[in-house]
């Protein structure tokens, strides 16, 4: 497909090792990527200073933190990770993909 | 559910008139909402002048315009419309709901 459009499945993609990461764009503003997890993959809780986030859960099932809070969310479920506050992924329920969106975008391997 | 969770179903709402928007999550550095079509309505091609821009379908199918280019989408494709770039919908071809993120945020009624 073109540079504006893009299927999250011809993105994702999973290992064995750990949870990966995948750019689908970024301009100057806006950052939007995929984490895709296999069962029992985490992220570690973490903040973004100055930069709000958000996670979107395409498909799967996982327990997801932000602040003091874990829910287990399924496809569906948006989750608000605001600038300052710590979030993470404690761990996937099931094969999951999580749509990632960063204002303002992160430098490189650091979202 | 609590501040940091929602659920797209429980905001998701469609109006017989045109097609509706509904906030979930607003930051100092990104929004995330929903924009709702019935069959056959549209959103009017646009710029967001400065502010990044992505459409991502949760459900439906409907024909999406970023710049010169128009393309059905269905459940799963990523529309990235970067600032300055004009975009819209030019038709919902099935019941959808596209979600949102749009930054730096827009004034209220300006998404």
């Amino acid at each position: 497909m073109a540079e504006y459009f893009r299927r999250v499945e011809t993105v994702a993609q999973w290992s064995p090792v750990e949870a990966t990461k995948a750019d689908l764009f970024s301009g100057s503003g806006l950052f939007a990527g995929l984490n895709c997890f296999e069962p029992g993959q985490r992220q570690k809780v973490h903040v973004h200073e100055g930069a709000d986030k958000f996670y979107f859960v395409v498909s799967g099932k996982a327990r997801i933190t932000v602040g003091d809070e874990s829910r287990d969310v399924a496809a569906g479920t948006v989750v608000w990770a605001p600038a300052g506050v710590r979030h993470g992924v404690a761990e996937a329920i099931e094969r999951t993909v999580l749509l990632v969106a960063i204002a303002p975008p992160p430098r490189p391997s650091k979202f």
